[in-house]
């Protein structure tokens, strides 16, 4: 027997997200960990870099040498030496003494500072100065005088030996997406492997008697199989892996044995199509008839895509999704998409407020129903901004059209969310915009 | 001899990026076409969906037999079939007449729209209403009547035959980056294979005496190498595969043969350290000495990022870059990735407006040099607005620190550019923020 829908709203649903738990932990070398999920808190295991660099080149030297110094003013100190890149420097530095150094080099001890070469001049020594012209690569044995012009305060063109981070530091969370930022900290610190959350499979199933795969020539009345595709793009782009499991025609028996083998081999399952009351929406009655499954949702408070299911079966969502190629689009990004961020281990997608938004100005009125959050696709017009500071405005133009028309998401840049108290936006309204493209 | 800054600015820099061309093409199956480019235009071979498709359950019919519907004064129909989902019908609709009809079915010839399930009740004929509880999936051989209490319009709860696309539209242009729903696209029309540009290498060379490889423990006075790491992720996210060659120490012969072994084998190439102008600074004189290679950029009005090289080798970028790992990050995000861009066919890095910018309120004063872009790096705080329409107010806060420091770089949700005309920005200014991550 066929359910009615007992509409729950969004934030119900997404309140259930915490009930799966995430996949486990693999360990993986650091070239294979950009944008996947880390798996356990990193403390740093020593001071970062470890001394006290220069980040100009010029002269190392202690700051109170060099109080008072200007153009008509010089402060005159004594080279010393020269430091060799990569190298602890064998002598220090006393007042009144300078070393010259490169970006990167260690400053001796007693040297709290570096000076820059552009407010420095050689005398005398016969040397020359150290500029772009000077390609003398020894290590400098004469001790010539250098001239400073400028004063330099303590810890100035120098970074500290603890300055990135100093050990002990707790430096990343677990459950933080690795940028190469934070990578290339793993790096610094001698992590070659580092502990991530698997990559989740998610398995996609297409079912209706009027789907046909790609490679056909859809006869007269049946359409190929487009969800298959999108939802396999949209899934990638979470940084999970879709594995697709074909056209299942409308029969409870092949729908069930396909739900079986695809909770067997993947850690979440999308179901495309059925997923309403009609006397063709088998998926509910499947799923009630799985062992060891219940079923949390169906029907969500949402336009596009009211008739979506959500089933827990053991610890695993399995999902019936609308067939309309739009609203299935859209109940993944919204609804499925903070589930699969709870199993990749992503600790943000326990605060909901975490997605980046574009504010834009609306171009057009839009009605929504009451009691009902309505997702409305919008195309990004940009025009140029008077005010340097800002570039542009970004305007956001309402796509009309039905959830069954691909073009409309082809057109789309964003989705504007429309909450359910909310009668309506305005022309000229500054809305938040869902973004739906990735690179430029 | 090495050369003095003849500094560019950002804008005579971004121009070059036309000077360089896209990699070659290649076909992949489309669900290998993830977020690659197309290299082609692709125009619809036939009409999407094909046929007059129902959008809701109900009754197919002609929508004048419904005009003046109502609750009080219900249209009475006869019921002269069911529409076999997948199936073209073999029945033609009269006036008077209705057909069952499921979400997705064909409309039979004479029928112009659907009234929804909802809207209507089965009299007569012994059978039970097309409700929930009817499980009688075999074709309806009896002619029952359906009243109607709501008038429909012509193609309303209908998708037409040509309605998603028409043969003949340009429906895909060459040069666009494939998200989900451009791949869906292309499987309603059944291409199974798309001509994409390849997806370019980037090479990258990391030079320096104080370089260490990340699974050495360095001595005092050197440091780990963590550019070869951020630059492959910037790589890795932006579409492009990173091969990495090692640290180069500084020795010009070393860095030319490096250069000429990475230009042979990518398509770009970047040498991070010894891009400026001080004595321990090869890039440039081993650039130059390269056959077949000019100059075009060495130093940028930007901070950081300002001692960067750009040269021509033959057809290829190649970039030296600040070694300071913030600053090869910005450069890379601002300057060389537009030039990447262009590499890999992305037709939208031809105008430079394309990015995605997040605005948001600045939290401090942030001065900065006239005659120069400052990017600073800024983190987002959010605060729920009181409005419900916004959902949350975006805060940018300044971090402050080193170029050297990649803790700053960890900490950052984005940059800030502030233009080279303006003396800076003040406190509650609204910025556009360009986004530093990725996910959530």
């Amino acid at each position: 027997m066929n359910h009615f829908f007992k509409v729950k709203t969004l934030e119900q649903v997404e309140a259930l997200a915490d009930q799966f738990s995430c996949v486990s932990v693999e360990k993986v070398p650091i070239t294979d960990s950009f944008f996947r999920i880390l798996a356990k808190d990193i403390d740093a295991t020593h001071d970062i870099p470890g001394f006290r660099r220069a980040t100009m080149d010029g002269y190392a030297l202690h700051s109170g040498s060099t109080f008072g110094a200007s153009e008509s003013n010089p402060a005159w100190l004594e080279v010393i030496g020269s430091i060799s890149m990569g190298e602890s420097p064998s002598f220090s530095i006393q007042s009144g003494q300078a070393a010259k150094i490169s970006t990167g080099g260690m400053l001796p001890d007693g040297a709290d500072s570096v000076v820059m070469v552009e407010h420095t001049e050689v005398i005398g020594g016969g040397s020359a100065a150290l500029t772009g012209a000077d390609r003398d690569k020894s290590a400098v044995s004469y001790s010539p005088t250098v001239e400073i012009y400028k004063s330099v305060a303590p810890l100035q063109n120098v970074i500290d030996k603890d300055e990135d981070f100093k050990k002990g530091d707790k430096i990343l969370k677990s459950g933080t997406q690795l940028r190469p930022q934070e990578v290339g900290l793993a790096a610094a610190l001698g992590i070659c492997e580092l502990p991530v959350y698997k990559i989740p499979k998610v398995g996609i199933i297409s079912t209706g008697d009027e789907i046909v795969p790609i490679d056909e020539i859809p006869q007269l009345g049946k359409i190929r199989d487009i969800n298959s595709y999108t939802l396999a793009g949209l899934i990638t782009e979470a940084g999970a892996i879709p594995i697709q499991y074909g056209i299942i025609k409308d029969n409870e028996e092949a729908l069930l044995n396909a739900c079986l083998k695809a909770l067997d081999e993947t850690d979440m399952v999308l179901i495309s199509g059925g997923s309403s009351v009609g006397n063709r929406d088998f998926t509910v009655n499947v799923l009630s008839s799985l062992k060891d499954t219940e079923i949390l949702v169906h029907g969500i408070s949402i336009s596009p895509g009211k008739p979506t299911i959500l089933a827990k079966s053991g610890k695993k969502p399995i999902w019936g999704l609308p067939g309309h190629v739009v609203s299935a689009m859209v109940v993944f990004k919204i609804v499925v998409l903070p589930f699969l961020r709870q199993i990749q281990g992503l600790s943000s997608c326990k605060t909901n407020d975490s997605s980046i938004l574009i504010p834009a100005i609306l171009t057009k009125n839009v009605a929504s129903a009451q009691g009902r959050t309505d997702f409305i696709r919008v195309r990004f017009v940009k025009q140029l901004d008077i005010n340097l500071k800002y570039k542009y405005q970004i305007f956001a133009e309402p796509i009309l059209g039905k959830s069954g028309l691909i073009r409309t998401m082809v057109m789309a840049d964003g989705l504007l969310e429309i909450g359910e108290n909310v009668e309506g936006v305005e022309r000229g309204d500054l809305v938040n915009i869902i973004p739906l493209r990735t690179l430029d």
